[in-house]
């Protein structure tokens, strides 16, 4: 080893420590909020189609359905409510309220290190959605998902590099009370993660709650306030064209209370939305456009995602199908309909229908997470861990989507074609009286690190390497990774007063 | 059953009916050759700069090692042979060249059923590679592939709907001698699949033989030469910027033979190519380029495949990653380029480092797959069945590949945003006065077989229903599917005296 010593091996020897050494971020070869949009599903027409559709929708269909606050507010603003109980929006009404929109929304991590910014085409994957069961890989067994099985997915994701956020992917059956539930989902999520978090809430009357708590783990609502942490993942929204009463009013307090809302259309095509993907994409657009009015009528420039979620129904059962190439394509075109409207927008990718993390579910989570992060979506939700069609998450399938995600934001960032990218003098000084290869060259070392993603739990070995590895199973690898990240204490639990503060007021389940 | 009867039950039974017969190939969802392209990642500007680098390669650096048959055809043709016996070509040669290129390639099947119109960003999805192994699923045991693997890969690809030709995916190591490998490769695929099938020889010596037997298959030179159902798949190069000499003079014979030839270059980013992703795509196109002056020189437009094949290393081990993201990402620039010279163009995708066909397998694939089809590629190779980075052909990954593929296909076919799909009447009718959900409508029927494409192996069933079925394995799954293809005859045999007339001729090993 002393051969490797700086004074013996030179420069070459110092570049090759320095690359031994994390990179500083901007040289990182994948990071959160790359910017995406190379992929465009739409033509420019069909975005000015699709508006105009969702437009004349709201003109003329409007949605159903509005809690009487929320119709005070939307037709103080201009909106008109129908006989029918239809509140309907002229189009001027809707293009002042994109207007008033803010377009460059931060979702605060508790650590800053952790914040996203959804500006322009910036790409971020991370966790949602409401499974009830957890999955087995050893048994294939579905099991109902607890309170313990949530903190241990928030403290999964909190080490995964690829996994920018934590929405509440799955629902703490062990909790009956859907008042505690939602307290100890805010409680284990927050205490397994520096990452941003998303919740939402069961009733407008727990939202006080939640939001004493969250003042506790901020330190007060000064500081809640300054740097929100936790966002609400609200269905403000029942497909086709009704709001969800309850709700709105669980969104209204939100606004009042600080915290960025994902205004959340989650219609299925051929069952709640149109069977057609462009007609999913107008309906899921014309929804979130009535919450953007909804929101900005109450409080403009209140940081909203535009969170158009169409899924796909497998048509032979009327069954949600996450994993098909039609749920890619809906989600890619909502993106592109968000860069329509500047606006931060949010949708689901990377579910998987298989039920366990086999090659089903690989191909399923791949398509729709790369043309989501192809297509520059802001927020790429449900992007790991999601299984049967949304009903079952898994705790080594989230392992696993952190490498999947890897490779789609290496994707994402694409090509470089800068005159050093082109190689012209790295190829002529390889074949004109050089080594003939590029293997080892300095500027194959260099890139290395900087332009090359490396999987952590895919393999990569030969056929040969692989056996005297003793054969490994991708599945019993994750296993590994996922108890090596368990038995270490949880980095991000509160401070012994703040929990105790916590726990002498609310009824925490997690110990 | 009788309330079903057409009488009874009107139009919508007569419509139910029809929807239960096989569509017209142009309304199925999918379909071979449906085009690609919303996916650019390069832009114009980059284009531009690519090419102008590779000109500069031809130009400046050349390639060494030509054949003297090969020297005579480029150097007559304008290309000069300098001192340093690399062959370097004017700017104004490769732009003549160019200009005398097939770009309307058909490739035939043996069925024209089977025939693939390369014109445009047509996508066809379809096999190749050389593994030297088959890889059991149940054990993980890599062994030896023969010929039979072979001819069974081209029975399960002759009945995978979305797998559209078979380049010889494997090497029949059961056959020591080289000219009866060759030989016995073209009888095995050929016997095996009406499609269209390619193929590589060893020796220029072997070609004479190979097209006797095409001959043979045929009935005749001249139905060969109409449609000449075999392509020669030739690694003319060996990179950086040389000629492969013995393959150089494999591909004058086929050319003289009317074979269809797939210009090969298959450099490997960071060993025998530039490790920038950029870098790689230049030298592969100014490899390529150097094919199609020497190809139209001998013979203007003869039918080829520009085939800029770039592949990845993992550069912490110099050994080569097909399933990576940069693998992806060199696929999809390579697709554009093609598209810029307007050629008919092939590259790698599909292709898996995982040995077994696993999550990592299934997300491998569909990264490059998907965005291979998203780019245009006209000629999608090595999209299904490989594994550790082209080491290791597998049935049951085939098979599951064709699913994979069919999820990628619908991809490519995109968003259609007619007045129709926009479904504002739809919408209209559903919300006032309507069921208030789009189930069973006959909008969502009528698209169930037009719009949505649905796997044969991949599992949507419920948690639920997935056990009442007992858990099926994804591979169990796809074994029980291939056993079925495989017990049944192999449709395209050759007739019995075509047969005899072959086997009184060559050693044929197959039975």
């Amino acid at each position: 080893m002393t051969d490797l010593s700086p004074r013996r091996a030179g420069g070459r020897a110092a570049r090759r420590e320095a690359r031994a050494n994390p990179l500083a971020d901007n040289l990182r070869p994948i990071r959160p909020g790359m910017s995406g949009g190379r992929y465009q599903p739409l033509d420019v027409a069909d975005l000015d189609r699709i508006h105009n559709a969702a437009l004349t929708a709201l003109e003329e269909i409007g949605l159903s359905e509005a809690p009487a606050s929320g119709i005070r507010i939307m037709t103080d603003a201009g909106a008109i409510l129908g006989d029918d109980g239809r509140i309907r929006f002229p189009r001027a009404l809707v293009e002042d309220m994109l207007v008033l929109a803010n377009r460059s929304v931060t979702l605060c991590g508790r650590d800053p290190l952790y914040d996203l910014d959804l500006s322009g085409t910036r790409v971020h994957y991370g966790t949602a959605g409401a499974a009830v069961h957890m999955v087995d890989v050893d048994t294939g067994h579905y099991r109902e998902s607890t309170v313990q099985d949530l903190h241990d997915a928030a403290r999964i994701a909190d080490q995964l590099e690829n996994i920018h956020f934590l929405q509440r992917p799955m629902v703490a059956r062990d909790i009956l009370d859907n008042r505690e539930m939602d307290l100890n989902t805010i409680y284990a999520c927050c205490a397994g993660t520096f990452k941003h978090v998303g919740v939402s809430f069961t009733e407008p009357s727990f939202v006080p709650d939640a939001f004493e708590l969250l003042h506790l783990i901020a330190g007060g609502e000064d500081a809640w306030r300054a740097r929100p942490f936790v966002s609400n993942s609200n269905c403000f929204v029942v497909p086709p064209m009704k709001f969800a009463t309850e709700s709105c009013e669980v969104m209204e307090a939100c606004v009042r209370g600080g915290m960025p809302v994902l205004l959340l259309s989650a219609g299925q095509a051929g069952a709640t939305a149109p069977a057609s993907i462009a007609g999913a994409i107008v309906q899921a657009v014309a929804e979130c456009l009535a919450g953007v009015v909804y929101v900005n009528a109450m409080a403009p420039g209140h940081p909203c995602i535009f969170g158009t979620w169409p899924f796909v129904s497998d048509l032979r059962t009327g069954a949600m199908s996450g994993g098909s190439g039609e749920q890619a394509l809906l989600t890619a075109g909502c993106a592109q309909m968000h860069r329509y409207y500047g606006l931060c927008g949010g949708a689901a990718a990377g579910i998987a229908d298989a039920k366990l993390p086999d090659m089903q579910a690989g191909w399923e989570q791949m398509c729709s997470n790369v043309m989501a992060g192809l297509s520059g979506l802001n927020m790429v939700y449900e992007a790991a861990g999601m299984h049967a069609s949304l009903l079952g998450f898994c705790h080594e399938s989230l392992i696993l989507g952190d490498d999947l995600i890897g490779q789609a934001l290496r994707c994402v960032r694409g090509i470089e074609v800068t005159d050093d990218d082109l190689s012209l003098e790295v190829m002529r000084a390889t074949c004109i009286g050089g080594p003939g290869h590029y293997l080892g060259s300095d500027d194959t070392l260099n890139r290395m690190q900087r332009d090359y993603v490396y999987p952590v739990v895919g393999n990569r070995a030969s056929p040969k390497e692989w056996v005297e590895q003793g054969k490994p199973i991708l599945v019993d690898t994750a296993t590994q990774r996922k108890e090596m990240i368990l038995s270490k204490p949880a980095r991000a639990r509160f401070a012994p007063d703040v929990d105790a503060a916590i726990r002498s007021r609310f009824n925490i389940h997690l110990h």
